[in-house]
């Protein structure tokens, strides 16, 4: 028998009507003689209710309690579809992280999947029944409840298929992977493939599609990943590895922006190794999270250096900047877009780069900082340029 | 070390700033130097809301499922009365009810306590950390949730008092036991001291104020439970055992009236044992709880026989009786009230029952039906009297 994990986000299970449909939409598959294992996220707005009743009796709320009080939304969506479910008459059954035992390790708010125990759920299957999972929670190794952080279900239903051996697909409210945004760039085309590595580059750089662990999940094992939009017939995007594509066919695959990073710049920085290695040590410590990092030539023994902080870290980040160079020679560029063009294929198409500039310089978009990857070119180009920027280069690079 | 288990009710906890003031009140006792495990309700109307959820997705809903659903209530107040605590400077933990293995019996909705495992709990304790506990939930044998009934959180708190030896606090919103309605009778007194039993027929007979299980767990145990307003000074009404007491006292402890019951009567039935017992044989194998039952003596080899059942069970009744005899047999009277007497010390006085006819008689008040106990005489009276015979009962047992 073919096994599926569905994982259905908030936005799909945010009213009852909402689940109702899911429950159909799930029936179809099991009539067409799938097992089905469904893991739902909070309904809705849910995780943002609770966040705020914690904000109500705490400034800082206890990271363990938090954990408690947010893993109920996806239990409350969990039994709801399960009894809608049963209402419609399919046998269907929920489970909480500690019915599967879903061990966790790392912090409260931000844990890793370390195994789940499928026996329960394999014996509901084997009995028929529709195995519904509540996502985003695990339990560590003290017995407490953490959740997965964010988007934390799409890792929750990657890992089950994985231990489960089975397909696994994410309902969203996006119908598939797009090239570039397509709110950005009406002509951007929905991708019938893309693979891990592409997907992680994606995640990572601000197309939220995704949560990037559960593509790293999916890539360790190799299990292909569906994601389109929920409860309907619109053809989606999968994820998968690279055997079966034919990597000479495009050296570029999509595009990533993002408006979450300030660049700063240290100006007139003695050119010593260990002075920029102190000024990169010191923040890292503070688990600021640094990103692009250029350097200039020296000059008369002097180097400008730049690199991107989130916006949330900026006040962290100055703190530090300021106890080690003189304020006068900190500059703080909060106008900049992240522009990423991201391609397995450029591992084998050389020009890439040059193509960019050249269509940067011919549109007249000035470029801050560059930094690559094997399959990804990222610049730091003016917030004001960047729709003029993805259109250009998703035309240029027929995306 | 002192300990307690306090219990706050749902409307306790109605709102974060309830919860704040229920951390201020358990801070005054950690403070004081008392270990203290704190129960929680789920918050205010979380409860009828997860309800209607669920009706927004079954006309039915899966009684396994429903019990999932319910238990996010009591780990949202858990939760959130940790935080309120830790924000004040204090240590707590909460705990749900699969983390201190509350291990329960009988089916969904309506399970048994079978056994706790407090390690955890002392452990947190002997860590100087105020410790919450999700009240309402247990874990049954196949790893289910299942719930504890409507006001089953008393019974958690009692059945945690047993387990870790302390004393046992229900903070709720009326603030105490008293000897009759104050909402009906404004002279009612409330009282210092009430035994288990007294409570027990009490609370069974629609004074609905505690659990009845967790009274009967309490008298089990010989835990003393004080009853009391939440967050405030007024001196409530503590239930324990008869030891102590001077049963000489008085003779009559409360009255409790209720008017769920509906009275039926089956006329000139055939005055056969057999045919009597078929009666509530069928009725019973349907789970209808019947009460009241009287029966007229034989007049020619034909009797009357009364009974009262459940007002929500009386269409299920009706098919049964309708199968048996000839509808015209058929009496119904929805417009009674049981008007209960009740006072461990009937049992060693006389008069009670003919005191109790004797104000009714004077009062003009119709005795329907009338069954006693050791301790209770109950009479069912017509709804119209009741206030009536509350106030002259009252008055004459200076209740």
């Amino acid at each position: 028998m073919k096994l599926v994990v569905q994982k259905y986000g908030g936005s799909s299970v945010a009213t009852t009507e909402k689940i109702l449909k899911v429950a159909d939409t799930v029936i179809k598959r099991k009539d067409a003689g799938e097992d089905i294992v469904v893991v739902v996220s909070a309904m809705g707005d849910t995780t943002d209710d609770l966040i705020s009743l914690a904000k109500g009796v705490s400034h800082n709320p206890s990271k363990r309690e938090m954990d408690v009080l947010l893993s109920t939304g996806e239990m409350i969506s969990a039994s709801l579809l399960a009894m809608a479910l049963i209402n419609k008459g399919y046998d269907a059954i929920s489970y909480t992280a500690y019915q599967i035992s879903i061990k966790t390790n790392g912090g409260y708010g931000k844990s890793l999947i370390e195994d789940i125990d499928v026996t329960r759920v394999e014996e509901s299957l084997n009995e028929g029944k529709i195995v519904i999972v509540a996502g985003f929670q695990g339990i560590n190794e003290v017995g407490d409840i953490t959740t997965l952080g964010r988007g934390g279900s799409d890792t929750s239903a990657v890992a089950l298929a994985v231990k489960l051996g089975g397909r696994c697909e994410i309902y969203t409210d996006v119908d598939g992977i797009y090239s570039c945004d397509p709110r950005k760039y009406k002509e951007a085309k929905k991708l019938e493939y893309i693979e891990y590595e592409e997907m992680l580059e994606l995640a990572s750089l601000g197309a939220q599609v995704m949560h990037s662990r559960s593509i790293e999940l999916a890539q360790k094992y190799d299990i292909p990943v569906y994601v389109g939009l929920s409860c309907s017939n619109i053809v989606g995007t999968e994820i998968r590895g690279g055997k079966t594509m034919n990597l000479e066919s495009k050296p570029v695959t999509g595009i990533a922006t993002s408006d979450d990073d300030v660049a700063i710049t240290i100006e007139d920085l003695k050119s010593d190794i260990n002075i920029i290695c102190e000024l990169f040590e010191k923040i890292g410590s503070k688990k600021i999270n640094i990103d692009m990092i250029s350097q200039t030539a020296p000059i008369n023994g002097y180097v400008n250096v730049s690199f991107t902080v989130p916006k949330t870290e900026i006040i962290e980040a100055m703190d530090i900047l300021i106890s080690l160079v003189d304020k006068s020679q900190i500059v703080v560029d909060e106008e900049i877009t992240k522009f990423s063009l991201v391609g397995i294929g450029m591992k084998c198409t050389s020009g890439v780069a040059a193509k960019l500039f050249r269509i940067f310089s011919d549109g007249n978009i000035d470029v801050k900082m560059i930094t690559t990857s094997e399959i990804r070119i990222t610049c730091a180009i003016k917030q004001e340029d960047k729709l003029k920027a993805l259109n250009l280069v998703a035309k240029e690079f027929n995306l």
